[in-house]
C-alpha cells in the first residue's frame, strides 16, 4: 500500500519556460489522481514520465486559469491516442460547460465516457470513496469559488499472523473478519482473542490540498494530523495586505495551519513570479512551522517515507 | 521594410516535450501577427524571445485546439502582466463565447480592449488592411470551418534619387506624389519623368497560410506568386486517403498547390507524429516542387532573402 504525489507545476499566474502552473498527481496504490491543470500539464506528465492514460478522476481546484487551462487539451489528448476508459472530473458547475462548447465546436465525439461530478460551491461532501480512499472538498476562501481537496485512505485491514492461524485452525471464510479485527470464536465457546491472530496494518495515510485560498482558520480542524498539507504559501510575510486582496496566503499563514493542524510534513507552493530565490519563502515558513518542505516541478513525496 | 516568420510550433494534433503545436509569428515592418496558438505558444514566444505584448493581432484558423488551446493563456497572461493596448482576434465565431465564458468564470476583466473579428465561413473579405499590408481569408477544405489567411504587403512607394529631385529643384510638397510614381510638370510645362525622379523600391511581399486542409485547387488562384506559402503536410502520400478522410494533405498535394499558383517557396507543417524522420516528407514534396522546405520551431523566415 502505498501514497505518492508527483508535483508537476507549483508556480502561479503566469508560465514561463521554467515556471509551471499547478498540477499534482496523486497515486494511490496505483491509482492516479490529477489534482488541477495548468497549460501544459500534459507535457509536464510526459516529461516525467507519468502516463496520463492511467488518470481516472481529476480534481479542478478551482477556475482561475492557472489551475485548469490544460485540461481541455489533456482531454483531447487522450482522445486523440484512442482512449476507451472513463474519465472523472470533478470541479465547479461551469467547467462543465467550457469543456462542451471546445468539444462541440470540433466535432470531438470522444471515444470514451466523460463524467462531470459538481462540486458544490457552499457545503464539503464526499466526492469520491471506494474501498481503500475516500476524497471530499473543502472550501477555501479565494476571490472566487474555490475547493480544498483531503484524500484519506481508509484503515487498512489487520495483517495476518500465519503460523497462528494456521495453529488454531482458523477457517478459510473467516479471515476476511479476522483481518477486519474480530475475534474468532470457536465452536465450543472458546474465544481466539484478535491480538494472537492479527498485528497492525501500515498506518493509513492522508494528504490535504489548500490551494488558493486566503488564511482561513476553518480550514484547521478538517485537515487535522494529516501527513502531508500542501498549502499555497505565494508571497513572503511582508505582502501580507497583497496576499489578502488578491485571496492568497503568506509563508507564515500557510505554516500557522500547519502548525495549529499538527500536521506532519507542509509543502509549500503557488510562488509569486517575484521571487527568484523560493528559499526566502522556506526559511519564513520554517520560522512558525519546521517541518517545511518547498514543493518543486518533478518532486516525488513517498508518503511511507514520511 | 520587412516581413520575416518566425515558426512557434509546427507539429500536429498532440502536443509533446519537442513537439509544438502550429503557431507562427509574422513580423511586417515590427509589427506582429500572431497566426493560430496551439497550446503553449505563450512559452515558445518567450523561448525566442519574441515578445507578446507586442502582438495586436491574432488570427485563428479554426477551432481545433491544436490551433487554439493557447490563446485564453495568452490572453490571460497578457492581462496579468498589465497590458494596456487593444488586441483584436480574428476567428470563426464561437471562439467569442469560449473565451468570454473563461474570463467570466474567473471573473477577470481584462486590462485592455479585446475585439472579436468574426471570419465568415462561406466567403472571403478582406480582414484587416493599413498602408502597408492587407490580410484575407481563404476558404479551405478540412473537418469544419477553416481558414488559410493571405498577407499582402502594399506595394511601396519608389525611392528618390536625391540628386537628380536636387538637380531639377523639384518642391517638396511635391514629393510624395513623385514617390507615388507620377511624373514632375513644371510651371512652364515642361515635364520631368518620374524615372528619373526615383528607382524602383523593394518589391511588396506576401505570404499565404494554408492549414488545415485537404488537397483543394481554389486556393490556387488566391495564392498565385506569392513569396512563401505555408501549406499543411501532414502525411506522406502513400497515405493519400488517410489524408483525405481526416481533411488534410500530403506532401504532393501541398507541392501540387505550390507548383500550380507558381509561388517562390514552400514551406510544409502539420506533421504526424508517425514521422520521427521529417526528410521523408521534404524529399517527397521536392519531387514535386524542388524550393521545398521543412517548417520547424526556432526557424526564421526572412522574406528579403527569398
Amino acid at each position: 500500500m502505498s501514497l505518492k504525489l508527483s508535483i508537476l507545476g507549483c508556480d502561479s499566474a503566469i508560465p514561463t519556460i521554467n515556471k509551471h502552473q499547478t498540477a499534482q498527481l496523486l497515486n494511490v496504490n496505483e491509482r492516479f489522481f490529477l489534482i488541477d491543470c495548468g497549460e501544459n500539464t500534459q507535457i509536464q506528465l510526459r516529461k516525467f514520465e507519468l502516463s496520463f492514460q492511467r488518470i481516472h478522476h481529476i480534481f479542478i481546484s478551482h477556475l482561475h486559469g492557472d489551475h485548469y487551462f490544460g485540461l481541455i487539451g489533456l482531454i483531447t489528448s487522450m482522445h486523440l491516442l484512442g482512449r476507451k476508459k472513463e474519465l472523472h472530473v470533478y470541479a465547479h458547475a461551469a467547467l462543465k460547460e467550457i469543456i462542451n462548447i471546445q468539444l462541440s465546436v470540433s466535432k470531438i465525439d470522444l471515444n470514451f465516457p466523460l463524467f462531470f461530478h459538481v462540486i458544490p460551491e457552499d457545503s464539503e461532501i464526499v466526492l469520491f470513496k471506494d474501498d481503500s480512499i475516500e476524497i471530499s472538498n473543502i472550501l477555501l476562501n479565494h476571490t472566487i469559488s474555490c475547493s480544498g481537496f483531503i484524500f484519506k485512505e481508509l484503515k487498512y485491514d489487520r495483517k495476518i499472523v500465519k503460523e497462528n492461524v494456521e495453529k488454531y485452525n482458523i477457517p478459510y471464510d473467516k479471515i476476511i473478519d479476522i483481518r477486519k479485527g474480530f475475534d474468532y470464536i470457536k465452536e465450543n465457546g472458546d474465544i481466539i482473542s484478535n491480538n494472537l491472530l492479527t498485528t497492525e496494518n501500515t498506518p493509513a495515510k492522508s494528504y490535504a490540498f489548500c490551494s488558493d485560498t486566503r488564511f482561513f482558520s476553518n480550514i484547521i480542524s478538517k485537515i487535522r494530523g494529516v501527513d502531508v498539507l500542501y498549502h499555497e504559501a505565494t508571497f513572503c510575510h511582508d505582502l501580507k495586505e497583497r496576499a489578502y486582496e488578491t485571496g492568497h496566503s503568506t509563508t507564515k499563514d500557510a505554516a500557522t495551519i500547519a502548525k495549529e493542524a499538527n500536521v506532519k510534513r507542509l509543502i509549500i507552493g503557488h510562488y509569486s513570479k517575484r521571487y527568484s530565490d523560493l528559499n526566502q519563502l522556506l526559511l519564513e515558513s520554517r520560522e512558525v512551522f519546521s517541518n517545511t518542505f518547498l514543493s518543486q516541478s518533478g518532486d516525488l513525496i513517498d508518503f511511507n517515507s514520511i
